[in-house]
């Protein structure tokens, strides 16, 4: 018999924004697999294992699932958000490359909403036009590279979102990020902090690029830094609106 | 009384994709404006009114479902994908800057799986480190931009996730971007071309920059290209995974 994976994606947490694709898959799943605090978004069911594990452990928990799927089980690992942007996918397939008994296995991919588009919808329509998203957390790669992006992104005047913007172990990072887009970009570019987006403490800040202020992020916030053509507009009695329209160097 | 809009992001097509959130949205309103494909997605009901056009109409569809709302009613605004990525998000907030008789309505955004993230579902996690996604539309923007943009992703060494990649007003589009990409990335970096994801005419052609064969596109087709680190991996029986590691330059 031949095992399944399904890396679900649970969306941003509140299970509003969980497609019936991914439901299916958690349903269908005799185990799952994942980050302790993804796994208890999950409602516990009679006969469905789980199997927690820590946040650095990625690679670990996607052998240790696809082990499990190669013994014939059907089995899942939850990300939150999306399993393809900064969570489990990449680590599955990495192990999958690693062992070829695993390439035989049915691996199925379930999309989430993450966490810019959840960010997003609630600020209006920041992502607009193009736009990237780039990891600061220097676990996997070096400094260096997230340099080179982040000065290529605001050098081709991207709408740019920032995930794993701080954590205890780089708690200057995103300060160093806002210091090198502030050499390209202007000091009133729109900023949004997107903190806990779905959930029940959710916040969301704005500000401009000139008056970015790193406290106010952590590993539970989205920075989402807008384009030459990204601005705020009024909405009546809320905050306003963040905005990078559909057209490009209209007015210049 | 104040009316509502809803702008409803459909994900790629398959009703497994559309969250309970936007299926809400969809069922609380009392009328539906959309590009007629998306809206004909939608079951019909009764006492649901529906407003279709045309494809370049986003702007004055918006301005339509604002009115119909500021006359007090529930309104929705169907879009294919997620509303905030290139689609219809961007275009209501556009009228409401233009109207400050809208900046009073409840505007609410649901947000959609985009056709990036079902493509990267099915090929495996070629998304799976910092990437960009761009149009490659110049309705409403100057080329230049367009080749500035994929210039700076090239250089950023982000993957690229292009929409709207051809149509019969551009057919050459994609031809000039794949040259201009060809100057910098190398020719072994791998590119998918996913055409109708989630539908029942979905197509998935893997193969590297140097080969990349333009007539694979047409405006259904988004197509991913690599990073220097994407590379394909196995898959018994089957077209091989693509995958982009979370780590980067580790065996440099």
């Amino acid at each position: 018999m031949t095992g399944r994976l399904a890396v679900i994606g649970l969306g941003p947490g509140d299970p509003r924004y969980l497609t019936p694709d991914a439901q299916d898959a958690l349903d269908g799943a005799e185990a799952l697999y994942g980050y302790k605090p993804y796994l208890d978004r999950v409602p516990t069911r009679d006969g469905q294992n789980r199997h927690a594990s820590d946040n650095r452990e990625e690679r670990s928990r996607a052998a240790a699932a696809l082990r499990h799927a190669a013994q014939g089980a059907s089995v899942a690992i939850v990300s939150g958000g999306d399993p393809g942007v900064f969570a489990m996918a990449a680590a599955v397939f990495e192990a999958v490359e690693d062992d070829p008994q695993w390439q035989t296995l049915d691996i199925q991919v379930a999309p989430g909403v993450t966490a810019m588009q959840a960010a997003a919808a609630r600020l209006g329509a920041p992502l607009g036009h193009d736009f990237c998203a780039i990891s600061l957390s220097d676990n996997l790669k070096p400094w260096a590279i997230v340099e080179r992006r982040l000065r290529a992104a605001a050098e081709g005047d991207f709408v740019i979102a920032l995930y794993n913007p701080a954590s205890k172990a780089r708690p200057t990072r995103i300060n160093q990020a806002f210091d090198l887009l502030r050499t390209v970009k202007a000091p009133v570019t729109p900023v949004a902090f997107a903190r806990a987006v779905g959930r029940a403490d959710e916040t969301l800040t704005l500000m401009t690029l000139g008056e970015a202020d790193a406290s106010l992020v952590d590993m539970a916030t989205l920075v989402i830094i807008g384009s030459s053509e990204t601005r705020f507009v009024a909405r009546d009695g809320g905050q306003p609106w963040m905005l990078t329209p559909r057209a490009y160097g209209v007015c210049r």
